[in-house]
């Protein structure tokens, strides 16, 4: 039951961490929203080693309540927070990579905080801590990195507010910055989280023991209002189906734990043993600094203001999110990507089914789904080798060497692959499993995940000179609006189908009057059949025509007798499948 | 600026109602979970005129923070909170109802509290008062019911809070509830609306103004702790979405209020408003009662206790969602009804497609999309005459008369409004709209809202006597499931399709090789149908014989000749659509 009560990012108790080094910058350092703080201590852990050019670093940014202490340095040493994603032959190799994780500014784990020595009074900060945004500490972390002889970063990586500063590295210091990978992140959180957060503040400030801040020499703190703040903060970082998961079974049976808080619902004594837990490790100025820091972190209201404010970037992305994150939901990482799909800046995208809610980028399952799109993106391992496959043989013949290409519904990515070893300016899948994306970025390929159903992702026009739609218009309802939006983003789409009118469909609706089947994807019953849509070649055609569509090159084929069609023969009767190379217009 | 920080449930500020009246109940009253109160009194509000018989009257039954003030009693009086729901020709009509709304028990608007003195020691109850349930509550109404000389309740009507008590009353008071009417309710509260409970009561009552609760003679209050509890409890009546709409086009740009709150963000200053508007009008030991009512209600925690304690019940229902409710999820809704036809009981229900969150039974927008549904279970206004179309004319050929009818897929409800016309013991339609919902039950009959690609609704084995799938199958992905399940919950069903081998088609697609359209629901093109199965009159003879499905009867019609097609002739290739009535056996 102890074990069940234990948080995800707060594993351990406040104690001092061996590992921990401390840079000083003696230097003031002028913040981003007009503040001064006279001098910068950093605490700051490190693991592996960086390689002689500088170029192997990755920095690693924590959320809220987070610390620097990510993994195990040495078997005595306690687990850290991202252990399953950091370490010796784990996705963020430590056997190859030297990785750096700072506590943040305005933290309360050794970097400069409200709780840190005022220099100038002799006193803590408290109140008079100038207001800090995720921009400083951005740029304290950049002083970090200039020190530790760092020249670029091989990556930024992030969940939470650590996706925030991901975010900003990445839009702030463009030239240092890879990779980023941004996780349960946003542009800017909702109004709602905002609104949590309020409560959450208002609660350690209307503490008497508040003080106005000043509390640090009262031999007291705001431990209710603090206590109260965490409680609600990890309502939000649980789905309800967890919490449903965690406490139902048990409602009416709460842990007998020692606390002044209510003893009603085991749901009740987990947040009383939470609350009672994180005022032990955790200081209520930070907690108001830090909050504050996320709900000022705003990178544009507006698809204009984002759009601006991610044109400077220069690196390649993976975006990842959790389908039951409903503080940082799925649809604020698509809001991201849409921004760098219209960029034109290399991104992939996974968003990871779970419960888990917020916290599922710490928790133990959840790593080990998003580790391998980590793990590809960041090279390793070596890049599956591509599977050959006649069909994918006949499109990439109709594929000009150098054209970058976009697959909707890129399987596990072997044409992309393909494609890639060819040699090719831009490749780019889209596919709906995080099992696909992860197979299609195993080829060293850009893959996101999104629901054709729903649309594209938000590619600007002509991104691509060719859109793959290989035996995928046959299962969307949309089939129009798919094929209009596949030859906007790309000058021309190459439609993949099973002819539904070759003559042994035709006999046996014709003769038998029964629903035809055909093999390949459509080798299922009328009743089980995951397609929605039977075209014959002559429909495609109809349908090119209405829509203004131009076919440049059609290629049929007999796929029993493996033979090409002839221009002289009756495609629509002969032809079991089809590929058209189709353009808006004849250019 | 103003309207927009008013909240849905507190338009007044806490004046006197005119129009209250108060009944006394001196016997001492024994509580559900054993306290005691000495004597009782309910502050109530009544509408309309009851008539001779008794029979008349409505109970409406408030939530937490709500009062006995539903309506304007004439033009001078303030706004009610149901004001859109109830009066002279409104959905609850109090031209023909009689309108019964009484304070709950434990709170703070005249009926007995922890704020009412206790005639044993002559000092207000404070934390001498005892723990109350929604049972207590109800018991409390049922004292006025009796006193005020109502036989039997027309329907009980309520939302959150208020669909608890209407549920305890279905199945406490059986035999005094003719329809029930619970809106955004559930058998029990989610674990996650517990936990922001607890975080809200652990507010008011780590208060250092809470003094236990007995803070009436210290001239002050848990001011502090009972507005971070309206704050938090706000944020859950609204969606993520409305808090969007509300407050992120000037996000940075708070209004600004006089508060001792944080005063940054427009959503800060609003809930510092709200805060500050609720503990004028409120008393925090009453949230503290009111809200363990809630917390504590349980109508069981799994299937097997939930239809024990809903079995009881001898009403019809109406049960009532909104999309976008996470407080009280659309799918614990379903959990009600799931029960409700496991046994038997006449229920209808439906979802309102909204993003007002759980407040959206307050909201005036979404109190007009449901009001024509409680109209309707109210016997308002009259049954719309059903249409008559040859369609349904040839499904009622086959189906006896005092047959029992399952339509799903009912459209506007006019094969169940001739059903009912004919008589039949049991009638229910499922659709998915508001629209077709609210159409079918102005025909006098039940409707389900329920998605048929996800099943059916729970009905109990051979509930029916006839299943009716009418254009149904072909527009579900899971065929050979909704067919089993049509046959589990029906003795027979009655399929009727479009025959896809009718002679026409087979040339288009034969001859011509395009994709075959036909009259009515197959008008479609191939690209934009809304069908996804496209079978024959064979593939649909072939689908029962594999699932071992008998063939009863089976009718074919030429519809353009307006013919039935000979037992001699080839049906398949003649008939434009089918009727089959099959069953699991030849019994």
């Amino acid at each position: 039951m102890v074990a069940e009560f234990e948080s995800t990012d707060s594993m351990r108790s406040g104690k001092p961490l061996r590992h921990v080094q401390t840079a000083v910058f003696p230097a003031p350092m002028k913040l981003h929203l007009g503040g001064l703080l006279p001098s910068v201590e950093v605490a700051y852990e490190t693991y592996g080693t960086l390689d002689a050019e500088g170029s192997n670093a990755v920095l690693i940014c924590h959320a809220i309540t987070g610390d620097s202490h990510l993994a195990r340095h040495d078997a005595e040493d306690d687990p850290g927070w991202w252990e399953g994603l950091v370490g010796p032959g784990k996705a963020v190799d430590t056997d190859r990579l030297f990785v750096v994780c700072s506590n943040v500014l305005g933290g309360c784990r050794g970097t400069t905080g409200p709780g840190t020595i005022n220099p100038v009074t002799g006193n803590p900060f408290g109140s008079d801590f100038p207001l800090v945004t995720v921009e400083d500490m951005v740029d304290v972390q950049k002083r970090l990195i200039d020190l530790l002889g760092i020249k670029r970063l091989r990556a930024v990586i992030g969940g939470s507010l650590g996706g925030h500063q991901t975010l900003c590295w990445a839009t702030r210091y463009p030239e240092y910055v890879q990779t980023a990978i941004p996780i349960a992140a946003s542009a800017r959180v909702t109004a709602q989280a905002i609104a949590f957060d309020v409560v959450g503040r208002n609660a350690i400030q209307s503490d008497p023991h508040f003080h106005g801040g000043q509390y640090y020499d009262t031999g007291d703190f705001p431990r209710t209002g603090l206590a109260l703040a965490r409680m609600l903060g990890h309502i939000t970082y649980l789905s309800s189906e967890a919490m449903t998961r965690k406490f139902d079974l048990d409602r009416h049976a709460p842990r007998d734990i020692v606390t002044d808080f209510e003893k009603r619902f085991s749901v009740g004594s987990y947040l009383a043993y939470q609350g009672k837990q994180f005022v032990g490790r955790f200081d209520a100025n930070s907690y108001v600094a830090v909050t504050l820091a996320m709900d000022n972190f705003d990178l544009g209201d507006s698809r204009e203001r984002r759009l601006a404010a991610f044109r400077a970037a220069q690196c390649d992305w993976l975006v990842i999110s959790f389908s039951s994150d409903w503080l940082f939901p799925p649809s604020q990482s698509r809001e991201l990507v849409a921004i760098m799909t219209t960029l034109g800046q290399p991104v992939s995208y996974c968003e990871i089914e779970t419960d888990g809610g917020h916290d599922s980028f710490l928790l133990a399952d959840d790593i080990e789904a998003f580790s391998p799109l980590v793990a590809a993106k960041l090279g390793a391992p070596q890049p599956r080798p591509p599977r050959i496959s006649f069909e994918d043989d006949r499109i990439l013949e109709l594929i000009p060497p150098n054209s970058s290409v976009l697959d909707l519904g890129c399987g596990e990515g072997d044409l992309l692959g393909r494609l890639k070893e060819r040699g090719a300016p831009l490749l780019c899948g889209v596919e709906v499993s995080t099992e696909l994306i992860a197979a299609t970025m195993q080829q060293g390929v850009e893959a996101i995940d999104y629901d054709l159903n729903v649309g594209l992702p938000e590619f600007d026009d002509n991104r691509f000179d060719y859109v793959v739609l290989s035996s995928t218009l046959q299962a969307v309802p949309n089939v129009e609006r798919l094929l209009e939006e596949a030859l906007r983003v790309g000058r021309r789409a190459i439609v993949g189908f099973t002819n539904f009118a070759h003559r042994t469909l035709r006999e046996m609706f014709g003769l038998e009057g029964r629903a035809p089947k055909a093999p390949g994807s459509y080798s299922y019953e009328w009743y089980n059949t995951p397609n929605r849509r039977f075209p014959s070649i002559q429909d495609m055609l109809d349908l090119c025509e209405k829509m203004g569509v131009t076919v440049e090159k059609a290629r049929y084929y007999d796929d029993t007798e493996g033979r090409i069609i002839g221009d002289d023969e009756d495609a629509n009767l002969l032809a079991e499948t089809a590929l058209l190379v189709v353009s808006k217009n004849s250019g």
